[in-house]
């Protein structure tokens, strides 16, 4: 296990789907910002099941606690504890899947790696495990914000084939995104999307799906050339998320098959410093955060988890036929949004605070 | 700057491409491993510059000395220097590009993070500091290779809008890949990439392209959830690697398209263990390895140095054309084949150091 | 504040005296290890305010609650959550201090470092951040004495200027050692020390002493060479715990005085391997372990908070006099017996980790 | 191996005593900060042996190369490579010492961890280990003083039974020190101490010392509680220099026979802020440095390898006399002035760079 990220802003996390509790501590925060589980728990609300018919049906209300760090409002610069107490518990759901390791899922790996594992829900493995992400994000979003005027922003881009057409990352907001149950926002594709989903739900199967990021106002200078590049830990942020397959920043894999003389970025005059002209490089160049917004794309496949009866073999290698009970989502993205947010806002925190320290 | 990479397995690279030379030191490397330069000149051969008609003309030796850490040709357990010193330097070719920062390139921010860099050639954000990497990976290839089997094979599997049709990553060899110049392993798409590279370096021009790799034996177990997953820190290795944008594992973006059970690899009895029966889960379930190969795509943009005239300003942001001048590839992706080797040895020998400590 | 602590067996504790409570979180602990709250409590026993009149009147249970890593009774090899609800606060005590700062205490230097300090009791240098290590601790010594067979005892050798003739460090117990209130394994002695400390807190003052460690059975080869010497790693783990002054291993200081003659250890057959035969090194040779019992010595200063005024001044600068309020240890050895084994526990624990990765 | 130290300023080392050289890469180093190598050589040479009488015979130059990191006599802000190459090896000297491990020296812990040892010198835990740690020192003490006016001085305070009497540790210089061969500055003990050194290096034995050293004009705030406290990072980055015992700091081991009534350290006004009026602190509260000087000692054994024949056993346990050959010191305290130096001073260079990022 490696629970712990970051240089100076460092989020450790904690808990599995079915102990006690989940959350995390988040040690480097500067102190003297105001404070409070109000600022916390909203980023809890997008992430938590049950929000919409598009989720699982699984109610977790997923009260934050502040257990320490804080007083009277303001953070004191010391560790930030975080807890989410767990709920709706039914580990009956569970029990097909002891024997079975559901296919594309961590119960196979888990249990060769540890020699055991969580008796249901996928233990570490769970989306749970990103509630303590989530809390942590949010508090370095508001550092990021209050202190340097930063914003982040996510939403879905893409439901298997169904893409959404242009959104304008330089002005969309949240309130935009969450407009549309989906968080796609663009209201004809978020239709469309969401008449997929629930097909999918209905018949028991899941599917993929794209969350695309902007970072605005980031500064000049952040990024830690050459192995912490912003890019590299932003990457590596992302690919930490469950369900993760494949992160792109700026062109992506389609600047692959582009020319240097499109692809590159001229700059151009702004205020009493350059900025790229266009952005191709989506905010970074060598590594290091260009004034540009931070524009990148985080690849999320269909959950494992599926109704449908699968062909596969049980632990002892026999065939076996699974079919998973429990309620699963039928595609993350929607409630990747707030995850992707804050893993982003972790890795800007961090970067912002080892920037800081020079000139 | 960030320059070590790794937990127990540790590389720190040195270097610019216009100072005394370029290195590495690797601290973990099991003892008593047989280890000479020959044993890492290979790939830095394969790294270099002049190789074909398809990358610059530039011509370096590269010829790499171990400092410390062998000693009658074994491994002493201690760090392993490397060095290899900077020549074949025309620092004239860089003066043009004094005044005006390179579109797309790290000229910018450089100088604005630190407030000065190197003359010439991109210092650190220079494809030569990826020379440090290279002669370590090499030295983790040859652990992987001989304490536990593990292969690691990466080819060219696009160049601008030309996409090789299906490789056999099970079979696929380095002598294989070396058959052609540009390194894709299949003779009429290869003819058709250094036909289009040829262009475009004719053109003054530049494209992108796309490496692929496999690992091949890795064991189960691989991988330190929740940050340092397998396939996070291969995106962070990945990310850090210059000129990259995007990065995928297993089936990748395209896995977004996909419904949860046509994506889903059921499992199959494999020895004594599982399997997965197909692999769009790219070797890696929950962060941890499979047994399954691991497989993973890297984006790399149109190299930012190109000769053909670009409209942009000036470090004071005065309208300037920039002509580059100097020896500059056309196209990275032939040359990133062992850095993306590299990187993943580099990877690979961190995670199976770390697993090693259990049970 | 880097509240974060080892390589593989990863501490992070949280909490100040006076927020919701304080523990830790354990990342990297065997899987499979039985472990239940009844492990763990007994040393947050030892180390709790009011065991004694030799400690502070401050009432206050510290009872420790696992919030995840563990199902059944069994480690998952996930991270193990740690909590310890705050109780008994008296914050009125701490009043008078909120304007002067306590002499030879953190009160000034968190408020200049932070611009803000918890409002009682220092916040994170007080004595209960330690609760969070010596509940991991326990953690990492039942996972040492089960899987390695390694013995962790600690006891108090010196109060003041009254020292412990000799102690035999391989056979002493904890049960011996808490026999006495003072933790003195030495009748005649810690009925001195006793009345000693009874004596100053009678007058409103405090005194130092000293706690000696050691740790049996360890195996050869833990320590990792050249900036995590065994040595270095207990330097660091021992002068992190509040009121430290001064760590030796072996002779210490009093071997600077001795002639090598005299001083080197000579080997001898041991089994099938060697051990030194007398033990000035205290274990440790170039920072590896030997074989040999590991044996040092922790300088703990005279508690900073006395009832008796002190002259000083307040933030402001202008002349006071301060009388501190509330309810203070006069002496902390004897709670910090468990605190000095938990934080061996936690070296120990974490170099066994990197050193099972070899051979 | 863990050959890497430091959060923000990252020094590596490498190299052993008879491959090709030493070194070390120094990373975090601030930008634009004027350096060639005639700032690093001197600190070398102080280290160097054979500088007078009181050392070892040997003879070596030690110059130092910088490799990378610095154009046109400023730093680039990228990573600095530093190498010293080997040269007076006279392996024979060793041959004695392959069959039979030295006593208290660290020849058996070496092979019986890694399975092989360098065939002479002690490898990497020869002194020479140092000369890496002393060059990459010698550049944080060059920023630490121009950025901040941090001073450090460190001198010998006792050889043996020697103990200097006091020093004024406000005033005392380099030049002061280096004024006497032994570097105890204090005209009567020096002779007194280098009389009895060079007895026992006619006699084929050793000593050991203690090196006390003093950081003047660090600001108020720097240390990072709880595990990385400026007394613990201060003790972690002694304990790791060959030969070392014991650390205190400030009052030390003579602190704990104290009331704290005589202990703790009053506050006065000083300038716009306050000061404490006297030093049992030696210079940090809480871990955080209070802007007092900073004062701590370091004991060092007397050097293992010795003339005199020692009963011990060989590698297979049987009886053996070892004599050892070769030229060693007969005491280090001298030589690892600049040492305990050096290690200072990238402990409070990586401190001030982790507080600079704050408010």
């Amino acid at each position: 296990m490696s629970s712990t990220f970051g240089t100076l802003l460092r989020v450790t996390t904690f808990g599995e789907s079915h102990c006690k509790g989940v959350g995390a501590i988040l040690d480097g925060v500067p102190s003297r910002l105001p404070l409070s589980e109000s600022d916390i728990q909203p980023q809890l609300d997008r992430r938590r099941p049950g929000q919409s018919r598009l989720t699982t049906d699984r109610q977790e209300a997923d009260q934050v606690t502040i257990l320490s760090g804080v007083e009277n409002g303001l953070t004191l610069g010391t560790p930030i504890g975080l807890f989410v107490a767990n709920k709706d518990q039914i580990p009956g759901d569970y029990q097909t899947m002891q024997d079975i390791p559901r296919p594309s899922h961590a119960d196979y790996t888990y249990q060769m790696k540890y020699g055991i594992r969580a008796s249901s829900g996928g233990g570490r493995s769970s989306a749970r495990e990103t509630i303590g992400r989530v809390a942590a994000g949010a508090i370095a979003e508001k550092f990021l914000h209050e202190l340097f005027g930063i914003d982040i922003v996510a939403w879905v881009s893409a439901v298997g084939q169904i893409e959404s057409s242009a959104i304008d990352a330089e002005t969309l907001t949240r309130d935009t995104v969450d407009h549309f149950s989906v968080r796609c926002p663009h209201e004809e594709t978020a239709g469309r999307m969401e008449k997929l989903i629930l097909q999918l739900k209905e018949e028991g199967d899941s599917i993929g799906g794209v969350v695309s990021c902007v970072c605005r106002n980031a500064p000049v200078g952040l990024g830690e050339p050459v192995f912490d590049k912003l890019e590299a830990k932003l990457a590596q942020a992302m690919m930490s998320i469950p369900a993760t397959k494949g992160f792109e920043i700026g062109s992506g894999f389609s600047g692959t098959r582009m020319k240097g003389s499109i692809h590159n970025d001229p700059f151009a005059q702004a205020g009493d410093g350059l900025m790229p002209s266009q952005n191709n490089s989506g905010g970074t160049l060598g590594g290091i955060s260009s004034g540009a917004s931070i524009l990148f794309r985080v690849a999320f496949k269909p959950p494992a988890t599926i109704k449908l009866p699968q062909e596969t073999v049980d632990f002892t290698g026999a065939p076996a036929v699974l079919e998973a009970k429990g309620r699963h989502d039928p595609c993350v993205v929607p409630r990747a949004v707030p995850i992707v947010e804050s893993m982003a806002a972790l890795v800007l925190g961090d970067l912002v605070l080892r920037q800081k320290m020079r000139g």
